[in-house]
């Protein structure tokens, strides 16, 4: 990509090691809780209404069973995990090119959402420039937030083109040198090092259980499942873990065909773009050539999963109701797949013998209350308007996921 | 009380520290956090625009330094602190009176919030028969909920005279042992384990800081803020650490007069009777005269304060979207004084020093998204209706808070 310095990183194990040496110091060891109650009920079959036309209609509803071990990344800096992927580019470059050259040329991204607030951190820890090109009709607290973290906001109209043309001219009057949101190798690899921390946490945990005497059986994870939207965490998570025997599954949103890799991989070709205004907003983004090679190569990536937008909301409820834990739409596609999709669970339930310990991901937690309340809100409306008998748009979504 | 059996243990930190032994196998060990930007946002002055209306309009505000500790209860079982108070009580009876007779007898209790879920599962864990008395305008998700525990809802009219009535017909039949939310030793002696963990936690994680080289100074905590409406948790904590140097202070809501321990501790005499309809909905019960004892002893709470509805919105908002943590509203008290009470502001920025550390309870998460979301919804109207140049009774409100 243009603007941007090239890594010179190979994407192994060793290298997420690497980095994870050297963001340690910025980032936060994030908690791994763990909830018997969504254990219990991601261990019971789901009620046989809800596999009412999806592929599985009529059969008796898989009886996996699984406890989770839920990496808690809203909990990290700027409340999500691109902290990571931020500081480790950041870092990297420094390394390369200087602090004196960094400090001069500043950093620039066209993302406006927790990458940005990821990177102008970053940038601000180490003195350097952050210049963040946002659309002129983003949310006045998204930009005055930007701000607040010392960054420069440009404006931009809302196509890509549009703001790509403002970061070019960010560049030509700067020198910036562009950090994009996951395409790339350092921002991959930043990302892969929550993996490290989730593996090495859950056989504490499991450890510590079994000297309690209230947990036995296996030693560590079976499978970690995280959110896929541009695909930088997910091919970083799968990074880390190849050839560690720990399976690694990718979970998106149906809606509006939000769920590229997915149907992409099954493809065999890499879709380029993706239209949806889906609930979970961080994944909206379509996989880069660069996160495509990694996400599509099943050594790498077992299997990726769609849920519908009320998987989405029923996930989030039960995690904000019953976890406690304060989390945004996209963070719960993975605990949204392991509930309630069908041929996610049955995978689980024919490969899993005594059963798997899964990690799942939250990769975020920056939402708002008015978010929740509308989200919530317009399913209200269209559950009233199904009452009335009419057909809402929530139907068709549902016989979208299933196709899948 | 009434059907209850009398405590023979002595309100001291020793009972509290036996309780701790007998109800450790049964509870969590609650996590503490910190969070930078609730630290930093306590240690700056509020804006002098806060002040209006209030006797220090017009006064420089005060500018405390203060350092935070959350003691999140809302991830103790059942969602709240009132697992501690039940299983201690339970457990507590088991002892005297055996197992035997208390699977005969049961337990019962007039609570339709917490306390109630508690104590059923407390019952269940032992085996016991609870029987909750709730009147029957409950939420039907209430009812649900408490009969999932495994426990007996027996339905009563509203007033306490009416449920007193229910409690009398269900001992009568069955003999069952009243457990009341705050009003015994054995609750209070039971919810005061909190602070044993806290001190310790808090010690723990300054120790870790100190030894990283990310903080200097003290090695505990100065002050334990804490919510009160029956007041059995705050005089727990109040018995916890009396004789330690850590000061004990209690927060309430001021709406409708919920702040009865604050005025009747003031004019000398508890207030016996509330009646509010303050959002913070767990704080709505007066002190008990058992409470009150405690409570109004300055040797053992230093203080109390009260806060107005907006302030416990507003730091609702910022337990949820920037500490990522889910609460209910009464858990929040203590962190509005701390915020936004200038009274508590210019006792730490007088007496603190160099600063002080203050321990924060957050009491309990058991709220729903359409709770929050009518609790915000509500000052969206009302704010609009000031803006139509009406006066809403949120001012009058706010009015009411600074007379503490």
């Amino acid at each position: 990509m243009a603007h941007t310095v090239p890594s010179d990183l190979p994407l192994t194990r060793a290298s997420v090691l690497a980095a994870h040496e050297l963001i340690k110091p910025h980032i936060h060891l994030t908690p791994v809780q763990t909830n018997t109650t969504l254990s219990t009920l991601a261990s019971t079959p789901q009620d046989p209404s809800a596999l009412i036309g999806t592929p599985w209609e009529g059969a008796t509803p898989a009886h996996p069973r699984i406890s989770l071990f839920f990496k808690c990344e809203n909990f990290q800096r700027i409340g999500a995990f691109k902290a990571r992927g931020a500081f480790h580019a950041l870092t990297r470059l420094i390394e390369r090119l200087g602090i004196e050259e960094m400090r001069r040329k500043g950093v620039v991204t066209h993302s406006s959402g927790n990458h940005a607030q990821a990177l102008a951190l970053a940038a601000r820890t180490f003195g350097v420039p952050a210049h963040i090109v946002m659309p002129s009709i983003s949310t006045p607290s998204k930009i005055v937030g930007t701000q607040a973290q010392g960054a420069h906001v440009h404006f931009s109209g809302s196509t890509s083109e549009e703001r790509e043309k403002v970061v070019e001219s960010v560049v030509a009057q700067t020198g910036a040198v562009l950090v994009p949101p996951y395409d790339h190798e350092d921002i991959i690899l930043g990302q892969g090092t929550m993996a490290l921390e989730f593996t090495s946490q859950v056989e504490d945990i499991l450890a510590q259980d079994k000297a309690r005497g209230v947990r036995e059986g296996k030693v560590g994870l079976d499978a970690v499942i995280a959110p896929c939207g541009g695909g930088g965490m997910l091919s970083g998570n799968a990074i880390t873990l190849h050839g560690t025997g720990v399976r690694v599954f990718g979970a998106e949103p149906s809606f509006e065909g939000a769920d590229d890799a997915r149907r992409g991989v099954a493809a065999g070709a890499r879709i380029p773009s993706v239209k949806t205004l889906t609930i979970a907003d961080g994944l909206r983004t379509p996989l880069s050539p660069l996160t495509y090679s990694v996400i599509s190569d099943p050594t790498y990536v077992h299997g990726l999963y769609a849920v519908t937008e009320k998987n989405i909301r029923d996930a989030m409820r039960l995690v904000l109701e019953r976890m406690k834990c304060f989390v945004e739409p996209s963070a719960v596609v993975g605990l949204a797949t392991v509930l309630y999709n069908e041929e996610f669970r049955r995978l689980v339930a024919r490969e899993g013998g005594e059963g798997w310990n899964i990690g799942v991901v939250f990769s975020g937690g920056n939402t708002t209350i008015e978010a929740i309340t509308s989200i919530f809100a317009d399913v209200d409306a269209k559950k009233a308007g199904r009452q009335e008998g009419t057909v809402g748009k929530d139907g068709a979504r549902e016989v979208e996921n299933v196709a899948g």
